[in-house]
Order: structure tokens, then sequence, then C-alpha cells
């Protein structure tokens, strides 16, 4: 018989620490569920669907204007390229482990010919003094907030306020990618607008923990929304109609934005029962968003067993896969949303106590 | 009061001669509505859902692989770049009217840096000798099947053949702009596959006359969809999740496809209706597929109002804006699918004959 996958064993789960439940059709359903058939789509960006809701999230951003973009991928190549452009300069800079240099197979080079300057250490946040010691010019600098590959780290809301002001003075633009912005806005105890107050433009995403099916939101001046419209075109995402994501993304916005609180305090509970269990420990130590990544003492392959029973006997799923950081270390990630509060208590208590035992036993 | 607008008075008709009747949220709620919520969402273009629907569209269109793009504007811009990166050539020929001429902001030149050669005069098909007569080496040769912009026009089948032939022999990749593939199967009387066999690689779309949300089909060989899919994330199309559309662009496939006969047969008719009108004209005369275009003798402003009272006598809309040629000459496109035919045969017949009436008016 062969060997059941940890992703496997995930999807027969019957509760799961992360997410907002499974990403199927139900999620669609749900979102249009209570709207009228005679609703009309939008139409290549024009039409009452779409421009309400970019008139909604550029007031929620504190932005001039707003458009919606079917990917964050696409969004924030164009912001680049549109400051890049503005300044005739095709260099930027951020962090190396940014999602424009590693998730999407370069496109910020190969279509857009645009040189990225790394700022910082791979484990490290970007500090005031990586953007003042940078030897090169640059037209924008982007900013992650929070950085999520190394957990969802947070600087001081003074550093960013800091290097926000280096930039301006300097006619470097400040762009942000606030993919998981809302996630934040509980530590920083700000609103959106406040944040982003100190940025040039600002993407936000509709499916990390709004949990909506895909979509963003470019915001920024009209001068530069009006050309990130043009650049949406040249890319192939100004569809004829893109409500099916425009209207999931503004359901599951008005569920959820309230909530963000919530994910938050139940983030720093979790890592708590992880931080409990011998060999286990996440970083951050104490979250400062919904999301943390979980460091294991062991290699990938001798972790995988033990979590495949530890799912089947407590029917609670921590991850579908795990990450190798070295020949001795693993991780995953955990974005906490409406999936951890229906977990039992006494069933989250039993798991961590076997979790404990099973990572207690290897140390012997 | 202010006067009513073309499009606002296509709006409160009753009858449409063109299209599947109106671009609303219905649309979306009719494709998943006999679909179990529990359906699991498409994961960056993995999944049962997205991968089914590229095995068929691989299947139908006689290539050995297929992927879905949210649009065709990436998927063609996509194909050339490959063609010309394997090449080493960044140049392509296309017809002067192609979409990615005039409908793209020009992303193939600014996105890709290729330059295309255009071929033919603007209101002709490409013939061989056009091909044969460049001077310049290109990489590709895009064909769109129909040429939409002169009215859906299709050149001989024997001419496709002998271009596929010389492009083959000169080491030229032929690639079919395919949007309104399904279309002219019945004019040529032949299966998809048997014409995406004289190309390299072929794109179609589920939001023409298969009348779906958006969506498009990039089809080839595997090395080359492979590549493909490398771009798609480039471009920001690798989408989380593809579903709404890819189940929409599957349903309405299969509601749709065996009635391209029909739109073919209906579209001979209306444009018939039209040529009995005075001043009143289709290009091509006989349509070749499904849609034409309807030129009008007398400038855009005066025709205006006339169809305006037209479709407030009749109930029936014939097109929501009309488009210049000169200061003599307007012209509007019509695309038929199922609207025609709900229309009663009395009520087309009275509205040619008050169309013409009025039409022979304006030459007095």
């Amino acid at each position: 018989m062969k060997e059941m996958t940890l992703a496997e064993a995930m999807k027969q789960t019957t509760y799961q620490i992360a997410g907002h439940g499974k990403r199927n059709l139900q999620v669609l359903k749900n979102a249009i569920h209570e709207l009228e058939g005679d609703l009309g789509s939008d139409q290549y960006g024009q039409g009452q669907i779409i421009e309400d809701f970019q008139k909604k999230m550029a007031s929620l951003l504190g932005k001039e204007e707003a458009v919606f973009f079917p990917s964050g991928t696409m969004a924030q190549q164009i912001a680049l390229r549109i400051w890049c452009d503005q300044k005739g300069v095709p260099q930027v800079a951020y962090h190396p482990l940014c999602h424009l240099e590693i998730h999407e197979e370069d496109g910020l080079k190969e279509l857009h010919h645009i040189k990225p300057i790394l700022l910082a250490g791979k484990d490290k946040l970007i500090q005031l003094e990586d953007v003042v010691g940078m030897k090169e010019e640059i037209a924008c600098l982007l900013l992650e907030l929070p950085q999520r590959e190394i957990g969802g780290q947070l600087p001081d809301y003074e550093t960013i306020e800091s290097i926000a002001s280096f930039c301006n003075e300097k006619g470097i633009k400040l762009h942000l990618d606030g993919a998981r912005l809302f996630e934040i806005l509980p530590y920083y105890n700000k609103s959106a607008a406040e944040i982003c107050t100190l940025f040039d433009s600002v993407y936000i995403s509709f499916y990390k923990g709004i949990g909506g099916i895909a979509g963003a939101i470019l915001a920024g001046d009209k001068a530069f929304i009006q050309k990130s419209k043009v650049w949406k075109r040249r890319h192939g995402g100004d569809l004829i109609s893109l409500y099916p994501y425009i209207l999931s993304s503004d359901y599951y916005f008005d569920l959820r934005i309230n909530k963000m609180d919530q994910y938050y305090r139940e983030a720093q509970e979790l890592a708590e029962y992880f931080n409990q269990c011998s060999n286990v420990s996440t970083r951050p130590a104490t979250p400062v968003s919904n999301m943390f990544h979980v460091h294991i003492a062991y290699p990938k392959e001798v972790v995988e067993p033990i979590l495949i029973e530890l799912y089947q006997q407590s029917g609670v799923g921590l991850a579908g896969n795990l990450r190798e950081i070295d020949d001795h270390h693993c991780y995953f990630e955990v974005s906490v949303g409406d999936a951890y509060g229906k977990i039992p208590k006494e069933t989250l208590d039993d798991l961590f106590r076997t979790l404990d035992v099973h990572m207690s036993r290897l140390s012997k």
C-alpha cells in the first residue's frame, strides 16, 4: 500500500488550524447567492460593479484612485514599472524574499527589464540603515508588511516612518506590498489609510486574510492609476469581465474586515501552544499579525509521519506541506482565519499535548 | 431633457439581433447552479478543474497540450514571445487590424519588445503573396480566422494551406488567432483539429460565440505549453483560482458548440435583411461565419436618431454603438448568437421594412 502523503492526510481532517476552510466552489456560491442575476457585468474596467468597488477601496486606503487587478503579481510589477519609467531609472529595491524575487519567474526582469537591488539579509527585516546605505540609484523601494517569508515579521512603526521620510527626501517612490495589510492593523493600531499615507502606491490582496477567490487592488494618485490601467491592458489583465473576483472580494471583505483583531489574538494563542512543545518554536515568537511560521528542529522526513499520525488521531490538520530549511530543520506557515475558532478547546489541548509527547521522544 | 444615447436605447430593447443576451451575473449563476459546492478549486494551474478542461481542449484542437489563460491578450503575446525567443528573432507578422496591433496598448512592443510587420492592406485579407513577398525575417506569422475588423472575412482554405506550407518550409511558426474558431467550422466544413493541424500554436476564446464570462485556451506542443506556463506566471495570469472562468467556459462550450451551424445560417439570413435596405450593406455581402459588419452610407450623427427611434418602435436593438468610417459612412458589428432566434419573424420583417423606409428617405 502506498503511504499517505501529508497533503492527503490534511485533506481528510475535520478541523484545520489555519485558513478559512476549504477553497472550493462554495466560496463563490456563498458570495453571489443573495445577489440578483440581472446585475450587469463590468466591461473592460468600466461599469458600476468595478467602479464602486475601486472607489470603496481607494477611500479605505486614503488614496485618490484604485484599480482592480486579477492578481497581485500583475499589479506590483506594473507599479514598479510606472515609477521606473517616470524617473527613467530601471532599478528598484526590495527584500531578498520579496514575492517578485522568488514567486514570479522573474517577470519583473523578463517583461520589464527592471533590476532589483536586494536589501537586508534573507532572515532580517529592511531597516533604515539598509536604505540609507544603498549605493545604487533606484526609482522605487518596495516594503512588504508583514514580511511573509520570515514568518510575517514587522518593523517598528517608527522605522517605516523614517524610511518613508528618507525616500521622500531622496525622490524615491515607496510602494507597499500590502497583500496582508488588514492583518497588521491591530498590531500597529492604525487605520489602513494612516499606514498608506506613508506610501506612494499600495497593493492589497483579497485571498489572504480576506479569504476571497482571487484579485487585488492597486491604489495611488490619479495619474499613477491612469497609467496602471494602460499597463493592465498590456499585461492581458483588462478582462471583459472581472466580476466573479470583484463580487467575491467585496463579499468576503465585508464579512471579515472586522475579524482581524480576533485572528491576531488567536494567532498569539496558537503560537503559545506551539512554543510549549519540545523542539518546536514559532517565528516570530509572538506573532504580530494573524500569521507565523512553525519551525521544527528535525528534518522533514522525520516530522512528516509524526504529523500524519497526529492528524489522523486528532482530526486536526496543521499544514499540508513542510518546507525544508536544511538537513536538520523544517517549517510550515500558519495564517489564522475562520477555521481556528471552530476547533473545540479540548481537541486543541489534546492535540498539542500529543505533539509535545511525540516531539520530546525525538530528543531521546 | 437630455437626449437618449444609442447605448441607452439599446439597453431598453426587448430583443437584440446579436449576442446571447445580457452580460450579467445570471450568466455565472447558470453556469455553476448544478455543480456541487465541494468541488475543489484549481490552485495555481493545478487541480482537476483546470487540468480536465485543458485536456478536453487540447484533444478538441488536436494539440499535445493546452493551458487556460484569463485572457487572449495574455495568451497571444506569450505565444509570439516563445516563438521569437526560440528563433532569436524578435519579429512577427500579422494583419494591420490584428488585435495585438489595435486593442492591446502595444503590449507586444512595450512588454516583449517584439516588432510586428504588417501584412496586406487594412481592408484586405492576408494572401500567400503577402507572406512570400515579405523582406524581413520573422519568427512567427499570426493569422486571424475570421479577420474580425473587416467583418469576419475568411481566406480560401487552400490559401491557409499554402501559407502553412510556405511557413513550414521557411522555418516560420504559424499561430492561429482563433478567438472565433468554432464560428468558422461550418463554412470550411472542417473540424477544429483539422484546421489547427496547419498551425503550430492556437488561441481560442470562450466569450465570443461560446458566450462564457472570460478566458482563453492556448494550445500547442508540450515544450511550447510548458514555456507558456512560465510566461503566464510572469504576466500575473497564474491566479490561485481561475475556476469561475473555467467552469463557465466549459458550461457554455457544451451548451453552444453544436449551435455554430445555426448561428452561421441565421447570420446569412440576417445579412440578407440588411442588404435589402437602401443605403445599407453588409461586409462580407454573404457572411462566412456568425458575424458581419453593417455599413451605412450616412454619417453616424444622421443614423443614430433613426436607430434610436427604430429600437423604441420595434423593441429590437441592432447595436449599442456606431463606429465612424469617415464623414459620410458608419458601421456596426453583428455576431449572431442565441438572442436572434428569440425575435418573432413578424417583428423582424416589420423592423427591416421600417429601416428601409427611413434609409430610403435619406436619399431624397
